[in-house]
């Protein structure tokens, strides 16, 4: 099993050398959910129609966060995204709402990380814009689902 | 049960009017974790001792990234935090690391969102820093625990 | 007439002391417009409606943008902002798409800036999202319409 | 006509996937006034002499400006800049200050949007820095003046 | 002698409960210096005449990067800054550049950290203006010369 | 000896043209320290055991700090870095924190002022850290001591 790579052989924590890695393209997609009350993800379903759409903005709000995270994520390399798309799902099973992020690049390191931090800010606005209506709504499930390109090679998580 | 507050009677979005609000003393604590395979659990375990310290990294970019919240949450008003506090504790029965996250501030709107996303950001660190040993961890039940100050009152989550 | 309030007597730069000044409520209304084909106008129309919302990505655009204010203008003080709204309104006789803001706050110094800044990055997004149709927009009109709060009183522009 | 990229087939916003466009060098040039009283641009005149240079700070601004631009703009790709430069012209015609930005990169897309926030910021700050003045400035003519490289090849303005 | 504030009971870094603190009027005074030699400092005198106001810029970057203090230093209480200057002055006997920054706010915690970091930013400024022509400058001295208001009260360095 | 080369020819800033310049691997290495008394010094060496990490709060701050660069200083390009590590030190002999900063990337232009930011971020983080116990703790000793890469070739600061 691979050590802890952000610190060095003394403990100390830097952002991991990868001049000499290859610039290859990259890909990687995250999930994770917001969970609510029926009658709340009934608010987020009208409010598509006509009284404000809160997906809308979550998907944004993702967009604009995955552009941050190398200033959120100390250690994270900085690296120019080629793509970020969000996919925000009403699902009356869970209750609440699924959000999907995909993100590419070519580069150095992985956007594993941009992809986590798209589907957590998007997660947190939804939380926002609905939490004069039910405080007690759970942010969870966010884990990598696809990850493309790199050393490591393909990772897929189990369903 | 309250409407979409973040958008007007056309549903178009908008930051709040919260000019008229009193000021008054606000507090949030809010809660989550990073769920990990027992054997990387033990590497955060060593790592406190010597080979590099996950939970503090991950404290202080909780810590800084609750003061990028209005920044990343498009609707969310800025505020002067007066106090932010992160605790991160291993946890063998998850398995994995618990994140509280405890914010203050006195203004005019509460600090839920702060906390919220000084929890998502310490979780994205812990995930950053273990990626290279396991892909799947995954971060959840991430919510609000307790709230404080504000028309709105007190709320405290059941367990 | 006033001077260059933003140099000191030797003409430095610096940023005005407003230490002394009282707390008050602040408001400021700004506007601008984007000038369009009236095919383009036409996009934007059928996208409100199905194909993509040009005018609230744009409005979440200015939101946010009115927040980066002291960031982007070199003299300009930092301020807890409010309250934020935008209005975007296709016009056929522009044609294009008018942009009004309006910004609130309880400060020291007023909120001009962020008014004017709110509606030039959604006027920016706005051509961003329309410039692989036709590169030959333009930005104008930007101005102050009405200013309340503060020493020098309100200021409410000809129309 | 091209249709709104920025949107998905299904109208939702997404940051459009670039990374299988060459790397290419890629030019773009932007204009936009600053319009003000004959005696406004007096005092910016008197100031380069001696009593506060606006203009310099104005570039300054706009320089930084630029390089915020996929932070301010939802949908727009980060990129490393290779030059900026800012010309900002009294024109006593006018009269009031002409502004142009010229940005260039070597990337997968274009610096269109660099250089149009290049103007706008820089319009805005000389706005900041004279609002004590004249509150009736108005910022217009941000155009879009010269492009080059990439796909879409070629495209100047008319006069 | 005072502890590690900055740390709990435990060790644990946090930002520090403030929320107690009056709110009061609080002034910090810092310098700090770039040595080079009598050639390049020759090279800044000569642009201020015609060449490129080297001092203009650095002070404007001192100016901006106290607004980003608490975005710089983890720990750091974000306040609005009610004023800021910057002191730029040649030094033959340096031979360099002396620099001091005075910063304002009415608030709960000090602006040592802001007058601290515009002192640095502008130094690393001149550095970065001035290194094609000298690599070996050294920026130095930088301290804290006086501070008033809070619990602390006044503070002035000795000579 | 090199001119202003962040001056155009009528001495106006600019961020100077990078676009022909080749991409090389490129390295520069910064150092610097904050000056204490020996008690002070004392504190942060009981720290490291238990009492908190001063040392591993300002290394996650000169990170960080170091991908600011380019938003901080206002000609400086933006890039990509691929390495940032920090080195603090406790030298009784000082007596204080010695502080040495190594950045790499792989770019157009070199990175001296990443490093030498890194060092500076560190250095105000350190004394955040110590200021209750301590106000007059000095930075200094900020240069340059090893540059690679690039058309200048290599430079190594004499001891």
């Amino acid at each position: 099993m691979a050590g802890l790579t952000h610190f060095d052989a003394e403990g100390r924590a830097h952002m991991v050398d990868v001049s000499d890695k290859p610039v290859t393209a990259r890909l990687a997609v995250a999930e994770g959910y917001v969970r609510m009350r029926p009658e709340t993800l009934d608010l987020v379903r009208e409010g598509r129609a006509d009284k404000g759409d809160v997906l809308g903005v979550a998907r944004l709000a993702g967009i604009m966060g995955a552009k941050q995270t190398s200033t959120l994520i100390p250690l994270c390399h900085p690296l120019p995204i080629t793509r970020v798309a969000l996919d925000l799902t009403p699902d009356a099973n869970l209750p609440g709402i699924r959000i999907a992020a995909t993100v590419r690049t070519t580069g150095q390191t992985g956007v594993e990380m941009e992809a986590l931090t798209a589907v957590s800010v998007a997660a947190l606005t939804v939380y926002d814009m609905l939490k004069a209506t039910e405080k007690g709504m759970e942010i969870g499930g966010i884990r990598l689902t696809l990850k493309e390109g790199g050393k490591s090679g393909r990772y897929e998580a189990g369903a």
